[in-house]
């Protein structure tokens, strides 16, 4: 299947894991809304809620949980979004559930209407990457 | 506690439920952005993400993904948009974790950044919820 996650899942896609386990794997969103925004997916393939196992929903959650505690103390924002986004209709773009961490701040002029992917800076993801991953607790 | 979503849980304060379980509870946002709007939330109060225990907020979700599929059964929409908002700088409202499934179709006009609350028409509302009550699978 040509499906950009599904290569990041296997590896062929580099990406900036910052958590896995057996279900489900998170790695930063190169294309940031903000600093620490970070990307749950499922490890199976499954495009929507509607399509995935509740299983797999599950565990994709699960992981998200301990994420949003890693990136609270990590960077300290003052609110977190979470947003995932089923179909076309709904702003999906990448068909491979996932789930996306937002970290907030007051003031931040953040609108998530207006959500043009833009390159985020690379070294400054990384370093990001690296606080998140060392609070992540397993 | 003088927690709104408390008080529904207890059935203090009314609402058109469509769900329940043992930890969560599901009901009709009164003040829908799209028809078949569905909040989601813990029996058990806790203000965000960062609160909430892993265990509940797996029941949470558990619970969503199975509320998604009945708004899939009950209405056909072309996408969702599953959002839960931490923190008054994520634009929280009610400080009581809730989900909210929105249900979209294209060219529904609905900005997420426009987040007026109106209110809804309660008789519709009330047949909508109906609709998505007949879906849910226990």
């Amino acid at each position: 299947m040509d499906c950009i996650f599904c290569k990041i899942v296997s590896g062929e896609i580099p990406s900036v894991k910052v958590y896995e386990d057996d279900s489900a794997i998170a790695f930063m969103d190169i294309n940031p809304l903000n600093d620490g925004h970070v990307l749950i997916i499922p490890k199976a393939h499954a495009a929507t809620i509607n399509e995935i196992t509740q299983s797999d929903f599950v565990a994709v959650m699960s992981a998200t949980h301990k994420l949003a505690a890693a990136v609270q103390k990590a960077l300290n924002p003052e609110g977190i979004n979470l947003m995932q986004l089923n179909g076309r209709a709904a702003n999906q773009v990448v068909p491979h559930l996932h789930v996306h961490i937002v970290p907030r701040w007051s003031g931040d002029g953040l609108s998530i209407c207006k959500w043009e992917p833009m390159a985020g800076n690379m070294e400054k993801i990384e370093d990001v990457a690296e606080r998140i991953r060392s609070e992540v607790e397993n």
